[in-house]
């Protein structure tokens, strides 16, 4: 396996000093320039695709249906942010005129533009080898906002990082995205710290986050850390949804639980069922759909042994009962299922910590007021799912209203997995699941994280007619 | 004078579970409501006038005219903020049709809202004991984005604190805006590291700011901390400008200078003059304005002391040249002015501090070029102004671009003091001028920072008529 071999201190320097030389010019591109560039680099990936999923897919493990289709996502992202910006995403305007007479109804001319922020750090992950990775959604918003990046290539996958990065550089302009190396933390470090660096994305663990969070804020100058950490993205299932159609939706769930091995940030890590004969049906049901379920191998040694840390510690814990243990075969762990009640739930938190792979914990609870305490005590999280809460009833609003105060998505229908890039999508929840959770890493709104309002009071016609183009 | 006691532990808790348990009822509250309870609030400030303004100009000397236009304000802003709360401003709608067919380009129906984040720790400002105290800027846009309030009252006005407090709590539901003193860090401490609060915001020191911002970061589960800090507020005074109009330039300058004691976060801390002609009458007129000008007396004997200190450093630094040091008169300190040059401004960052009360810099420069040099060394600002950059030129260009990279407001008349509530307005820009650039804590944007999204996928059709007031 190749490994990366860490860029040097200044290497990191000159990769940010490049992406700070070029940002006053990319930040000046005019838009269509811009998005002809986020198109070019779709069609590129996908020129590519004949070389690109095979070395993917021998670093990573992921298999060739699933990252053809996360290749075709992120050429979609890319020319969907070259879309919305073209349609001026990038360049709101709010213009009030002026008001003669005194303040407070007085006012001069504002008209409020938004400046892109300066050169971005991008931390890749593992388990999105191209949707999450060099020219992943971070670099695309970051890039149509109009900010340059530095992306700190994930070492899970050095030779696809290198073959995305060569075919970026040959087409974007000089400087606009830079790459950088390295499987410890000093690289990163030196990232966050660079004083070029405005901003920084991240997606992976709690705690390699919060580290680089705490990095970001110690600056001299702090800058803005978008961190998508954890989850552990709760389904709640009520007994009219399972009564209905609860051989399906078991299915369904085993299939989102045991995707890409689990490694997903939106993969299902509780459900929430009711102590009724639907429900134990259902529970039965999850745990056949999921022995049969084949997992692959894990991105890495390091999450394998985390996935095997993780299920030994649930099997474990007081008043925890295992529902299915499946033994590892080779490179692939087996799928891990156990139940315990809402009492034992709320008692322990280790319960309630993400365990990154195909394991679940069903809860049962006797009731509406359980279900609600239940998700309070899950805090932060991506995603909520909601089965059978369609109809208008005082015990909907409330699960809705306690839904929504954990997570930035709540589905009615399907299952978390699969993040649809859309102006509305919404993916980041209150920490830890990210460390900002007004704003989003998936979907068109992502660029608004690179975006800094400016007022400008009694501005020229010229400027006014460049929308902060200037 | 009336000096506050400290709110115990138990009374902090007490007021922090007293808005945790309001705060569901006022987020569901619909909008025409809280519009309307806003607007009652607006009016029991101005039938209250006769009482308020006088007992604010007795703990704040900040003068009956000033504090009456204050109190204009905090009513104008409290019903600009119910306008745009029923127009829908609180409540931002995307709704993306479902796509059939696979993804990328099939998906569910999603649909973004905004929800408000909960209990929100409010610091009041000595310097705008309306405008951004107990039902200033910050209260106004929680409240309106549906969040309740725990307001800090600031120890410079507790008599008027009280009153405000005490008139507010008469108009609104129970539980919904709460107050803590403390004229001590012990207080602020405690509010922020309260469990139930959700979200801070702060006008004040770089100093308290910052270690409150700390204090919110180091949370079990951390919260955004909406800090408005110090700025220096650099005045570009371009050559054709002060020719054909310098004299009435430096007027409308001191006044600014002066205005309040010069204790306005947005005071001219720095102006920026060629080498010429047209610049040294300028200088020579601003001086002698500011010799005119009659401050007041300051906030309190802290911020007077923090100016005694801030001018004799000002005065001492190398390459610096006293222009203008006035004496004190008994309770209110003088005018000063002192000029340097480009490079003495940028080797020694002294001279970039603020200081706050009525003193300016001003840092003769040669060309263009040190002009850019010395915007890009003060780093983050609320505002720049540049007069004299109407025309569209490659010099004009290029030093709206410096200013717009360091300030949320750039002005191209007038002066930096006085902020209009608009739609358009933004204050904050970078560190250290607020924690937060992406985020304004005047005029309507400021509710944005209370409002997190949310994306409903397959939501059924009750919830989505509800948009989010579920």
């Amino acid at each position: 396996m190749t490994t990366l071999t860490d860029s040097s201190p200044n290497q990191i320097r000159a990769a940010c000093e490049a992406a700070s030389q070029a940002a006053p010019g990319w930040a000046a591109a005019p838009v269509v320039q811009r998005a002809a560039l986020l198109r070019a680099l779709a069609d590129s990936l996908q020129s590519a695709r004949e070389a690109l999923v095979p070395l993917a897919d021998e670093e990573t493990h992921l298999g060739t249906v699933r990252l053809n289709g996360e290749l075709d996502r992120t050429c979609f992202q890319l020319r969907g942010f070259a879309d919305q910006i073209e349609a001026g995403r990038a360049q709101p305007v709010q213009d009030d005129p002026a008001v003669p007479g005194a303040p407070p109804a007085g006012r001069p001319r504002l008209t409020r533009i938004a400046v892109p922020v300066g050169p971005v750090a991008m931390f890749a992950a593992s388990n999105f080898p191209f949707a999450f990775s060099v020219l992943g959604g971070d670099t695309a918003s970051a890039l149509a906002a109009g900010c340059t990046v530095v992306v700190k290539a994930h070492p899970g996958h050095p030779l696809l990082s290198r073959a995305v990065f060569e075919l970026a550089t040959a087409v974007l302009p000089a400087g606009v995205l830079q790459m950088v190396e390295g499987a410890g933390i000093p690289v990163g470090v030196a990232l966050v710290r660079d004083p070029a660096i405005t901003a920084a994305a991240f997606t992976g663990s709690v705690r390699g986050g919060v580290a680089l969070w705490r990095e970001a804020n110690a600056r001299p100058r702090p800058i803005p850390f978008y961190g998508e950490l954890g989850s552990i993205n709760p389904v709640v299932a009520l007994p009219g949804a399972l009564a209905a159609n609860g051989a399906a939706l078991a299915t369904q769930l085993a299939g989102s639980i045991a995707m890409g091995c689990g490694q997903f940030c939106t993969s299902p890590g509780v459900v929430i069922v009711r102590d009724d004969e639907a429900s134990q049906a259902f529970v039965k049901q999850l745990a056949e759909a999921l022995a049969a379920a084949n997992p692959h191998a894990m991105l890495n040694a390091a999450i394998r042994a985390g996935f095997n840390a993780g299920v030994a510690r649930l099997h474990g814990r007081a008043g925890v009962k295992s529902l299915l243990a499946l033994p590892a075969r080779e490179t692939a762990p087996g799928a891990h299922l156990v139940a315990t009640d809402a009492a034992s739930f709320l008692a322990d938190e280790v319960l309630r910590e993400e365990v990154f792979g195909p394991s679940c914990v069903i809860v049962t609870v006797r009731d509406a007021a359980e279900t609600l305490q239940v998700l309070h005590a899950v805090e932060g999280t991506l995603t909520v799912t909601l089965w059978g809460a369609d109809e208008d009833t005082a015990d909907n609003r409330e699960l809705v209203r306690a839904a929504q105060a954990i997570a930035g998505r709540v589905l009615f229908a399907g299952v978390p997995t699969g993040v649809a890039v859309t102006a509305a999508q919404q993916h980041g929840g209150p920490w830890p699941s990210t460390t900002n959770a007004l704003t989003t890493s998936v979907g068109y709104a992502a660029m608004e994280r690179f975006l800094r309002p400016v007022a400008l009071q009694d501005a020229p016609g010229w400027l006014i007619a460049a929308r902060g183009q200037a």
